[in-house]
């Protein structure tokens, strides 16, 4: 039996990291397989468009992300997580600063923004992600509503999407300003919409 | 003397349009010139790039956006000038959804995005815009702390900015989803921010 291909993964790679690079409309496929390494005829082979493309590398970035956020949000009291998770994720934001000398933002967001009603697929591959991100955060204050830690009337999904929000446009900004000190408050702001002492 | 040119003002307005249906770098000068119905050679005699023609169009919608904020928050205890600014913000997605059938968005939200180092000159633009905007709110939640219907301590530049993240991230979201219910209870996660009852 031969060697499977590496080429799908390859492409995934380099669509993930020109997508943060550029965004969507500014990539065609023959920077994608050029980054990649990979020939056209390959390409279509595996992938029937360019999004498509990306809709491949969301999913198998998400399904990474999501076993971390799980793990996080493992805690006994739900907030703990949910503190952990979000520091965490200003933390990436830094690290990424101090390492290449710019804010990588995320992912999400900045596709979110620039696809519309013709990338349908896409669209809903995006929605597919932030309900499930906002279901995960439902799931930390719930339970930390039932250990007492969070008042019950703050459990609804319009709190979890509050704070995916909050995520969101913090992380939007300090991509603007190129300043990872932007995200620094980012658990106190979140703290206040829960209604919880600010640490 | 003869008429001025309209042409400046027809570029600007076909770019707002175009810049908010396909983003900055799906759209080429070409595209808005046959928007604008003005001739190449007629751009290029007032504007020297995109990007310049960019800057113009967000400086004209935000002098005259802002103009709006000036005077919704000219109230006497700053908190009701924010709610209404911020329930406006959220009415003007709903009336676009119910006259377009699609959500709008936010144009600096989008841009900001979508644009990276090698556009120094939206960058910045865009920087003055959310400084300005995160300036106004500001001074509103000073407002109130001195006649007493905030805590001192939420008067700082990092709630401002907290409350345009959190504004921008939920507008992210209602476009994406195409659902301007998600921004119903916008100003309910702004109260939990700054520490007030939610009306």
């Amino acid at each position: 039996m031969g060697r499977t291909s590496d080429a799908p993964q390859q492409l995934v790679e380099a669509a993930r990291s020109l997508l943060h690079d550029r965004g969507y409309s500014a990539i065609g496929v023959a920077e994608i397989c050029e980054r990649a390494n990979v020939r056209k005829g390959s390409f279509y082979y595996f992938f029937p468009s360019k999004q498509a493309l990306t809709v491949a590398t969301l999913r198998t970035t998400w399904a990474a992300e999501r076993g971390r956020w799980l793990e996080l949000l493992d805690d006994e009291d739900g907030l703990r997580g949910l503190e952990t998770l979000f520091r965490e994720q200003a933390g990436i934001q830094l690290e990424h600063h101090v390492s290449t000398g710019s804010i990588i933002g995320c992912l999400y967001g900045n596709l979110a923004l620039e696809t519309g009603a013709s990338e349908a697929d896409l669209r809903s591959c995006l929605r597919e992600i932030f309900d499930d991100q906002s279901q995960l955060v439902f799931s930390a204050l719930s339970k930390a509503a039932s250990v007492g830690t969070l008042s019950m009337n703050r459990v609804t999904m319009e709190t979890g999407r509050g704070l995916i929000a909050q995520l969101e446009g913090a992380v939007l900004l300090a991509k603007l300003y190129d300043d990872p000190s932007r995200l620094a408050n980012l658990w106190q702001q979140m703290a206040g919409l829960l209604g919880i002492a600010r640490s």
